[in-house]
């Protein structure tokens, strides 16, 4: 993706969530859109089939930051990642409630999913370093583990602290550990 | 609830789910739900406040037969847990199905944590037994990370059978528990 491909993809996908703020998802046209962000319904038709593509364009872009951050950061154990994450959805609360508030947090999860399912095996993490066939299911566990647990936590007004978050969890963990 | 109370809950459950299997969510009106269950307006207002109350209503009665199905059987560890889950799923594939095609599964996943999340610390399961507060982000991580997979597997047509897929998991944590 080019960086002006980028950018006009980033245009549509801003108006559209800052039409999102408001609005009812299925309510707002594709003609509204354009018409905000000052593009063609050709243009709108060369970057995304519909509302749902631009929402994956959104969701994915969030995630890109999210493993940015990772990459730029010292990981140095689990507990450090999990603070990564849970500061990431903190800051990013806004879209969080947003995605609940229109039915997208299982596709949302479904995007999540995915994308993290490619790039973690190639992760320069030292549990993913070796990237066997074996990591799949503890992926998926920790994927949708961290993810519920950030719904309990949005549900619960986001009391506890990443850092404290995150403690707790490992300490969680490593106590059931021997039943595994 | 009396078993009467219980007869009927269920018969307009059953009516609603019936509809959802040609009819889109927002479609289908209390007025041809209580026409089909032959009951009066007034009974349905009794027992439930709109549609999603039936849902969740339908998913709470799927998870008591699973949390009967995991007290009726020796669970000697881990691994036995997660065939029943499976396997429960795997039986009720259809409903999961028809959960995602009506943008329902995230609703499922919040009644699943919010019931788990109360009787899990008092389940006589060995991990359980201690009923410590300290089980809470444990619970919610294989709560989370079995509804993960349970999607994964259906996005990939069910392709392994329940103990496999249980056999599969646990040898994959069981590797990675070194990092917790």
């Amino acid at each position: 993706m080019t960086s002006r491909v980028y950018a006009s993809k980033k245009v549509i996908a801003d108006t559209f969530f800052k039409k999102l703020e408001k609005d009812n998802f299925n309510a707002i046209t594709i003609s509204e859109i354009v018409g905000e962000a000052n593009l063609s319904r050709s243009t709108f038709y060369r970057y995304f089939k519909n509302k749902y593509s631009i929402v994956q364009f959104f969701i994915e872009d969030l995630l890109d930051a999210y493993l940015l951050a990772v990459d730029e950061r010292e990981i140095e154990d689990f507990t450090s990642l999990l603070v990564i994450y849970f500061e990431f959805w903190k800051k990013n609360k806004y879209y969080l409630e947003l995605f609940k508030r229109h039915n997208l947090l299982d596709f949302a999860l479904d995007i999540e999913r995915k994308k993290f399912l490619k790039v973690l095996p190639y992760s320069d993490l030292p549990w993913h370093h070796n990237s066997s066939e074996n990591e799949l299911f503890a992926d998926l566990t920790v994927i949708g583990g961290v993810w519920n647990i950030s719904l309990y936590w949005l549900e619960n007004d986001f009391q506890l602290e990443p850092a404290d978050l995150a403690e707790e969890i490992v300490k969680s963990l490593s106590s059931y550990k021997i039943f595994i």
